[in-house]
């Protein structure tokens, strides 16, 4: 961890990944934004890509509820450092839990961008 | 095909799998009732179990638009024999086009049962 960080602060809450139901990561898997905020970071280094960075199509406050709802679903890691909630796909974890299901979220990028 | 059965019969529109958008796929297993007729099929020969025989809980029409919404995505095949409408579980079409997707979704039944 760089310093300056603080991993797993006070105010966020991470999901064990081994314990998320099926229904939890399929909800949070069937929303296209998730899936996007997903394929995004998937092509970046770990804990490099802040929330305000993502250039979604809905409100700031609708981006915090769906960068939760992957949190809670086992599939981000998010550390704060000063004004910036940093993130990192649980790509391991999450393939670990559910075989194959985010390589099938990160596949249908690739096929967009062909 | 036994005799008295239509396959593809004129009003049983099938999805090509290969061409089910993964949205689809999702929406379609993110609810607990669809997933539960894909198990149940799952443990019987195709073309045994008509609609009628499922004991799910909920209404006779929203039983049968989880029926459509399940041949949409690509995962069931349907046939009419007289008064029935018989499933088939398309595994190995479905698994072609997400692997490991339709896994998951049974193996959550075995964890269930357990």
């Amino acid at each position: 961890m760089a310093e300056g960080t603080t991993r797993r602060g006070r105010s966020l809450v991470h999901a064990d990944p081994a314990a998320v139901p099926l229904q939890d990561a399929l909800d949070a898997l069937a929303d296209p934004v998730r899936r996007s905020i997903l394929r995004e970071l998937a092509g970046e280094p770990d804990f490099t890509r802040s929330c305000g960075t993502f250039d979604l199509p809905v409100s700031k406050a609708t981006a915090s509820h769906h960068f939760a709802v992957l949190r809670s679903a086992g599939l981000l890691e998010q550390v704060d450092k000063g004004p910036r909630r940093l993130n990192r796909l649980r790509r391991a974890e999450f393939e670990a839990r559910f075989p194959g299901l985010l390589a099938l979220v990160l596949a249908e990028e690739r096929a967009g961008d062909a």
